[in-house]
């Protein structure tokens, strides 16, 4: 490939700081502009990047091959990835798992209109969680699968802890069973409740003065978040949580035991172990990014998910030297 | 579907048995009939299998949506896969990985020519094992990729240790190494030698009278074989072979160890452990045997590997379940 597959970068958050690190690693990309809704003079400081407002997009149609979505869930993707899918090639993170049907006709109605690709719900979970759950149950119809997330930062949880009423700061780390992980891994198909796949550790910072066993109870018993759990809770400092917890680990499991003819146990595993959830995201975006390229230059158009996108696509590698050196 | 997928197997040796009894496993499947070199009157036992000399196949052409090849990749798949594919739709497990570009081009010209589809070197490894190879690669471009294979039996060495002089039977097991592996999970990444990757062990019945002794110093000593390994070997009468090792179980590990960022640490790892290998290898096939009669009706032909096959193409649901239920 002579030419360089040319990147829009929307949103400038963990994610799209992630997106600009990953592009940097792959030489058959090149980053065009991050486009944010910030004012873009006010965002310097990082050498080589073009920053535009987010309404300057439309200035670049037929100079970006692929915008990368960085915002989140909730309430920018729905909205930005229609309107930018009417213009370029696009792939985002949507991971509101109930909501991916009505996202998916909704950027399939304007990618189709506009004549371009749109990959949605990517990274790892959806993503490559998802791949693998389809594989190991297209592989072992018969068999129970298993998803475990962890060690790593959940941020809803974060969130819900940050909310009570004496903390000043938090972090809740969801952590898998190490134990249920080896009985599935020696063979055994267990049930287990929510409270025996995942335990959860949350540090605190209380506010000065406040009653620190009321916090403790408010968090073990939150419904939806804690209450199902073993949460456990250790109280900290402010310089302890910058010191200790500024990281974004993450990282999980997807197990599959299944049986092929008479009993026969087979087992497919696939985990993550991460120190960084949004510069990995950042870069499985970037390699499904190749892909969206590739398709609409096969003539392709609308909203894509990872199970329509053969691995191939991924690499810059060509297919001869893939099938030589790969497979 | 309404319709089933009308499959032939060609070849009943394990691979063979291990796909009819993948297709009991899967309802939008039937079997049609097992080809064979052997005399097909001679083939009863297996109550609800027409077997077919292999010359029959032409007779069936129009009748089998995809012919799943099930002979070795030393001989009997370089002639057949080509001679199957010029009358159907075909998946095979050749798995000489050297050789795959050549055998590629030969399928690839009949499969054009008679406008069928055949998929290529899929099962686990070539197959599954590439898929992680490629996909942790596109995403992790700054890294180290290990492939560790076992516990399992290697028929290789298990035919070399039989050559030796005064061995009467016996069987090989290939052990990746804990430690290694352990070692990059933790986040390095070592230069592993071949000793320190794995190691073997032996199990031989000796001929009567059979100089022991020696039979070990041929088996350490082997080059190719064993002479650049651990490997040791225990002396086991035939019955604690018949009772003891007449499984063939297998499995490894894929596992990437790369950096994003500034030195961010990223793991990728996929991993099998399987009680039987031809069994799960079947499996493999038949769920690439859906995806090649969806190709074919797409309007597809040639050859193609599980680098070129979306991962939706394996599944018996529909895209819109997909989306709904495992992304």
């Amino acid at each position: 490939m002579a030419e360089t597959i040319k990147i829009g970068v929307v949103g400038y958050g963990n994610l799209g700081r992630g997106v600009v690190q990953s592009i940097r690693q792959n030489p058959d990309m090149e980053l065009v502009a991050v486009f944010t809704r910030r004012d873009p003079a006010q965002m310097n400081g990082e050498a080589g990047i073009r920053f535009e407002h987010i309404s300057a997009a439309e200035q670049y149609k037929g100079r970006i091959d692929v915008m990368i979505m960085c915002g989140g869930s909730a309430t920018d993707l729905p909205e930005q990835t229609p309107a930018m899918a009417a213009m370029f090639n696009t792939v985002d993170s949507f991971d509101t798992h109930a909501r991916i049907p009505e996202f998916y006709e909704a950027v399939d109605a304007a990618a189709r209109k506009a004549g371009t690709v749109s990959v949605i719900s990517t990274g790892w979970d959806p993503g490559l969680f998802s791949l693998n759950r389809l594989l190991a149950e297209a592989i072992l119809p018969q068999g129970k699968e298993y998803t475990f997330w962890g060690k790593g930062v959940s941020q809803g949880h974060s969130d819900a802890i940050r909310r009570v009423p004496g903390v000043k700061a938090g972090v809740q780390y969801t952590i898998p069973s190490v134990e249920a992980i080896e009985r599935i891994r020696s063979g055994e198909t267990p049930d287990l409740s929510t409270r025996e796949k995942h335990t959860r550790h949350c540090y605190v910072v209380a506010e000065e003065g406040a009653d620190k066993a009321a916090i403790e109870k408010a968090i073990v018993t939150m419904p939806n978040y804690f209450a199902d759990y073993d949460t456990t809770v250790t109280f900290i400092t402010e310089e302890e949580l910058r010191r200790d917890h500024a990281g974004m680990p993450h990282g999980g499991f997807v197990i599959r035991s299944g049986v092929t003819g008479e009993g026969t146990k087979q087992i497919i595993e696939f985990s993550l172990k991460l120190e960084s959830n949004p510069e990995f995201t950042a870069s499985v975006l970037v390699a499904y990014a190749r892909a969206a390229i590739r398709l609409h230059r096969e003539g392709q158009s609308g909203a894509k998910t990872v199970f329509d996108i053969p691995f191939g696509l991924l690499s810059p590698k060509s297919p001869e030297e893939l099938r030589a050196t790969l497979l």
